[in-house]
């Protein structure tokens, strides 16, 4: 999520839902990380957002529906708050009986993500691991895989790893589906292949 | 469509279409149910619709645009339609040459359709079977399988079936594949497991 | 692109991407068809909408955004183009630097392109051929089966071929899979099955 709104103005409004937890009593927050306002659930999903801000912001919001779903509350909860945030900004916070909590970052969590988060359509494998942290002559490895840098699709007869568009390292084969041919898998861990080739 | 269309307005459009007879000589209809217009195909669609509103008027759209394809009229005839009605209103009506019609319900159908319609993305398996009508002490069946009530996901660690944010019964795991799991499919019906629990 | 673009009005702006050689020297470019502005990457993508225009005009795109991914040309560089030319439209062409080229048609390209193109969710083929120019007595091949003509679905019980709400020859078997029942693939060449019979 925080590489994904890295390009998100102040005073917009992210509306964005993961909520496993949906009808526990996990908290039901906003957070205002460096102008720009963030409504979900508080299971992590936003640690990241409020990480990376300086001076982040964060409230449990009190105010519930009249007929509050157990298994909807992006529709039934989440939505009418990011509508009023939206329409009037700061005063939607007391609109929604909005009180302060710490900060909705954990602590334990590492920097970098080094695994694959997300495969696409195209079999391309995503990463949680922020480009701009490894350098190009580095090679990575996934799955008994080697990848060594490439700046296009076009550029690379070989499995390679590149910068996505939103920043993040992205593995991937040009025209083909480095999923099925590289047997790569959700969650698979991403490290360095060959550190010695730095220096 | 009945169900998900509890939450639309009066005055609000509803345009839905499962037209596998599109070309064929059934009517293409609006419905007035409860102060919401839906136009669509008169093939059952709006069956259930116009059987729980109160009042329910239906005309037949007697207008044919000047190019009017064979195999999507969501497009050519209907969508043009939904326009005048969302724009004017029951003035439409008579610029698409609307003449009343009885009712559009379909009389030989059951009030609940006891079997799975959808299995969603996650392999949860939904039901034409409006939750309220169903006692939260009863389990149920489908596939072999048996089902206890569960009011949100992560209470429960096993099958279970819930009041989804329709009003839906629906059969899930928590976390888990219920489709593939319980090898749940479109079609199966969905009964009750063991009545005698329920007194 | 040139058969969904049919409708399109004159001032509109059709925004699309099809990019394997993104982020290499393959021109960024604009092209006016019949008053309809076309935003893309000069790959042939727009080269049917180029041939069948009249006086069509292109333009290469000088203009490069402060931050160009090497991978998502459509977010960074294309659409500030099309928003540019929704908005202010001939007036954007001098604010990102357009370039006056020659045509983008392909002129090595076949006028119809006798292949299936695409297969849609229920298994019918789309081909690139227009079917304004197949007679409808005509039976069409394809991976060794036989099509005769239907104008609608509910209307054929054999394998058929009918002219799609695009003007397209498409592929289908009524309420069946056509693609897995006839093991259609992508890339399939289409022809005329019996010549003969259209006399």
């Amino acid at each position: 999520l925080a590489a994904y709104t890295v390009g998100v103005a102040a005073g917009d409004v992210v509306f964005s839902i993961v909520d496993p937890g949906v009808g526990t009593d996990r908290d039901a927050v906003i957070l205002l990380a460096d102008g720009r306002w963030f409504v979900g659930p508080d299971n992590g999903l936003l640690a990241m957002v409020a990480r990376r801000a300086r001076d982040p912001q964060a409230w449990s919001i009190g105010w519930r529906p009249p007929n509050l779903s157990q298994t909807f509350h992006g529709r039934d909860l989440f939505a009418p708050v990011v509508a009023g945030l939206a329409n009037r900004g700061r005063e939607a916070l007391t609109e929604f009986d909005a009180r302060p909590v710490p900060t909705l970052d954990r602590s334990s969590w590492a920097e970098e993500h080094r695994a694959i988060v997300y495969i696409d359509h195209y079999g391309n494998a995503i990463t949680g691991w922020r480009a701009a942290a490894v350098s190009r002559s580095l090679r990575l490895a996934a799955g008994g895989h080697s990848f060594a840098h490439a700046t296009t699709f076009a550029a690379a007869d070989f499995p390679f790893w590149y910068e996505n568009s939103n920043g993040l390292v992205e593995l991937a084969l040009n025209r083909r589906n480095a999923q099925k041919e590289l047997q790569l898998a959700l969650g698979m861990a991403v490290t360095v292949a060959d550190p010695a080739r730095s220096q």
